[in-house]
């Protein structure tokens, strides 16, 4: 399969990411082929592959580093990512994922929800499979909970028109924070790491995913005005506000908060003006600042790992991905 | 919490039973209060326990038996069931479930699916705290993994119209008896019995769970004609056919043919036309003695278990359950 390009300058990562997909290409076994296939095409759909990526890099720190178990952590990582996916389409009734038809959509709700349940199930046995001790599995399974705890936690926010930046935070660290801070985490302690080096590893992995989530969300706003509003104008008709909305909502503006009370019934026009908005009252630039706090802070983290090949390839990739078109 | 009162002939059996759901109300731990008291509603509703109480029972005869450690274990089975029960609701869209609203009902299917989600997480904390190797947890996985991949496997026969006996027995297998054969399995390994002896185990929980089913399938048919219907008429419409219209079918005639073609159309009057004909055709007949035989394989294997007070109560509750009423 293709690996992503950005993989291209490093070659060593590259290999394993594609060894972490022939692995699950392995465990992935469903009787009926076209359900396994739908599930391994969005395996294979070309991602970045950044959760894996992070697990490979971070497992190469300790003295008990194997590779193959790394790249088994590496396999329940991107798996676990990919059921919360499945699942998550369903709740938002969505079409498309990383450009294919969804799941659910493809095959209905009852796919997706055995689809995504068994992809839970085949995360703990590689997880039970590489598993040195019952407490290695023990820390994975305690993450993994973290993440679903926060989506339940979170929910009530999904529909909450006047979110604040604190339940924005709440929200994306439940949802993507919590996510890398697993897979930095258990590729440090699958090395053999002590648990004080892991923790400095989950902080890492944390900011990285705060800032990716928010960079993420501002570049929904970037879009030319053709194509702007896809995403952004379907997450307003919900009510579902992210950071460079809230920032400008801090500014009184009675004619854009009629707009966005009307829900369901934004037009594409509506859309554009609430991105002038945005991007005029300073939301965006106050999402990005933010977005930089959260980058600067893993830098400093990382700049404090030993100094390995791997280091430099960590900082690489971080400062790539968070300073993205900004 | 209220025991089912089956229990009441067996005491230490109560007493286990009452300290297993004791032990998941505080494994249990949504901050969202609502949830978290729909989840527990669930747990707390009554039930008979089946699935927990015969893993206690099969834990007794080993050497290595830590009534704590078979307690872990019979809550993850419970646990286990109400996570697949909550996400069979999603999909049959259940308005109840045991007697009262379902949580995809209640709250919609966002939550349902992520309690589902977060109990099957509950259900890996448990077994890795309670685990002595990582082989314990493997083997649950491994059954947890039939139980979710069964369900994937048999989506297609859900709404297949002209299912056979044999497409019939591959759904229970898969919805009902592995479980089973999972608590009566997890039970045995959990005392530190054999290999050969936790696998005669499991195919006792098999038998267990296939009549079980059938019989409950049964019970729908027998309900006198006001009553009759709610279940059944709801399954037929939707094309869900079990053990005796499936055999009663093996009887040309047309007139009931062309009333379940009729799907939602099919009124009640018409399902008390096809209840009639199950009865008159010698359906209800069939299933029964199906179910017996299943029966009389789960006895003659728990005849041979070690001869102890935990081999008579299995003895007596199997027979109990699996000769209600008929």
């Amino acid at each position: 399969m293709q690996i992503h390009p950005m993989w291209e300058l490093y070659p060593e990562v590259k290999n394993e990411l594609r060894e972490t997909i022939a692995l699950i290409d392995k465990e992935v076994f469903i009787r009926n082929k076209e359900i396994e296939a739908a599930i391994l095409d969005m395996l294979h759909s070309g991602g970045k592959l950044l959760r894996p990526a992070y697990t490979l890099l971070f497992s190469t720190f300790g003295k008990d580093h194997s590779p193959e178990r790394a790249r088994s952590v590496a396999a329940a990582i991107e798996l676990l990512h990919t059921a919360t996916l499945i699942h998550d389409d369903i709740i938002d009734d969505a079409s498309s994922r990383r450009k294919k038809q969804s799941i659910q959509s493809k095959y209905g709700k009852d796919v997706a929800v055995y689809a995504g349940d068994y992809l839970f199930t085949v995360v703990f046995r590689i997880l039970s499979k590489q598993a040195n001790t019952v407490e290695d599995i023990s820390i994975n399974t305690k993450g993994m909970e973290r993440i679903l705890m926060g989506e339940l936690n979170q929910m009530h926010l999904r529909y909450k028109k006047d979110m604040s930046i604190r339940d924005y935070l709440t929200q994306i660290s439940g949802k993507t924070a919590q996510l890398f801070a697993l897979a930095c985490y258990s590729g440090a302690i699958e090395g053999g790491n002590s648990k004080a080096f892991a923790r400095n590893c989950y902080y890492i992995g944390s900011h990285i995913g705060m800032a990716f989530q928010i960079i993420d969300d501002v570049l929904d706003y970037t879009q030319s005005s053709e194509n702007f509003g896809k995403p952004v104008l379907e997450d307003v008709r919900q009510g579902i506000y992210t950071a460079p909305l809230i920032f400008s909502l801090r500014k009184e503006n009675r004619e854009i908060k009629a707009l966005l009370e009307m829900g369901s019934q934004i037009t594409q026009k509506d859309a554009q003006k609430i991105q002038r908005f945005v991007h005029e009252s300073g939301g965006m630039s106050e999402a990005k600042s933010m977005a930089e706090k959260y980058t600067r802070k893993a830098l400093k983290r990382i700049s404090k790992l030993p100094d390995t090949k791997e280091k430099q390839i960590i900082k690489e990739i971080t400062e790539k991905l968070l300073m993205r078109e900004m």
